[in-house]
């Protein structure tokens, strides 16, 4: 069954305190290597039926209202077959 | 340049209120045909030099250590060519 994805990450021009705080924290488990680190959201959406466009319309529209804040994170819909 | 993306799920088996909550509001936004809602985490990494195999083994244990939590998440690790 497809699944659709939308992947919502900041702006690259955001602050992003969560990923400073994990690059952070690197160093100190013992890792090097690492030179940025950004964290975002991922949401999996099953729909009912078929991925037409339509649905993927839909959920553009509901990236934009509800799973992001277009003022500061930029967001990526794609469909993904799961196993 | 290549990224290494870590995406992290609540496992099947996890109550996810988060994506409850936005399973919720849907409804109420006009949107139908939508049946699950999953709310995880992504994590973009930027390495210096080269994603080896063993920079994908340490990033492995980073998943397990910083970005997840085994006991009720599951993690992916994979490379993504950026534009």
């Amino acid at each position: 069954m497809p699944r659709v994805v939308v992947d919502v990450m900041p702006k690259p021009e955001i602050l992003d305190p969560q990923g400073k705080a994990v690059l952070g924290a690197l160093p100190r488990l013992g890792f090097s290597g690492v030179t940025e680190v950004r964290q975002g959201k991922r949401f999996e959406l099953q729909v009912e039926g078929e991925v037409t466009e339509a649905v993927l319309a839909d959920v553009h529209r509901m990236a934009e209202m509800l799973l992001s804040n277009p003022v500061i994170e930029n967001f990526e819909v794609r469909v993904e077959e799961t196993a």
